[in-house]
């Protein structure tokens, strides 16, 4: 996506040990125009699959998910970190390994809100390690829900867990791969 | 607003202690239509205002903020929840007492994301003790920023931190506000 790639050139922010700043547009400050036509293109991707919720992670998520529910007509859902996964039998859980902050968390999500019935499209502002993915497409299993796919603004392609759902047959549309960033030189993948 | 208060009626749940569940579609689960009708009504309250960025904070003011943002065509910025005031200088920091959780966090904003130039228009979905917007309103002036107002979507009236804003004289919309619950019935103030 061309406009998600230029904003990335000009305002995202390399920072040692494989870090891609993007706080300045896509979560803490959120750029309203850019979430707008991130949703228009997961909306244009996704549109045919009779996607009926849209499942989201806390809490950077949830403004490109509710943005672009508005173009599916559908709620968003999304799983709360919690610390432990000692809740009671009313929630998914599942472990989750933030490297960011190189600490586990536990995603839970109430019963009540997720069901066999249920079309899945996963959306995320990030895909790295894919920790996060994983844990939220788990808990659309135990659901019993189906998986129609997942929406990434930035995939860090060198990451490749982008590269394991593709394999896997799963649908994964990233708006932006970036393939490389070495001395602070951001290349996306074409 | 109608919708939200129709809404609450259906599907809010009272529980002992004053708690008022909306899980089912503010937060946690999200209602597109609803967040929807609930920007609108907070654009045609402030769109005369010159806002230039709505102030939430993590995680479930977010969503009414990114949507509402779509009419305001504004950013979005949102303060994180830390555990520690201990960050560096490059952060306007705010400590909040959350009742829910029974414990305190300190709200953290860049300091490059909000400066006197800025024309603040606070979101969040609920308004109870008033902690929370109280933290983000001092980060406000911290910055030098103009507060343009507050806007709320679930206004626990009888908790009174709404009506502290009003005496102060600054401009709070809030959706649906409850001044009653009891044995399991709500009120709304008229």
């Amino acid at each position: 996506m061309e406009l998600l790639e230029k904003t990335i050139l000009e305002k995202g922010k390399v920072l040692p040990g494989g870090v891609l700043k993007v706080g300045s547009f896509l979560n803490n400050l959120m750029d309203s125009r850019l979430l707008k036509e991130i949703g228009k293109e997961i909306y244009s991707h996704f549109k045919d699959c009779g996607v009926t919720k849209i499942l989201t992670i806390e809490a950077s998520g949830i403004g490109i998910a509710c943005v672009t529910a508005q173009f599916f007509d559908c709620p968003v859902l999304f799983a709360k970190k919690s610390k432990t996964s000692n809740v009671d039998g009313e929630f998914y859980t599942a472990d989750c390994f933030s490297y960011t902050h190189q600490k586990s968390n536990v995603l839970v999500v109430p019963k009540e809100f997720l069901g066999k019935d249920d079309n899945v499209l996963i959306i995320d502002d990030f895909l790295a390690h894919g920790e996060a993915t994983k844990a939220v497409a788990n808990i659309v299993e135990q659901a019993g829900a189906t998986l129609k796919g997942i929406a990434i603004a930035v995939e860090k392609g060198f990451q490749g867990a982008g590269d394991e759902w593709r394999k896997k047959g799963v649908d994964i549309l990233s708006l932006a791969i970036v393939d490389k960033m070495e001395d602070g030189k951001i290349e996306f993948r074409k």
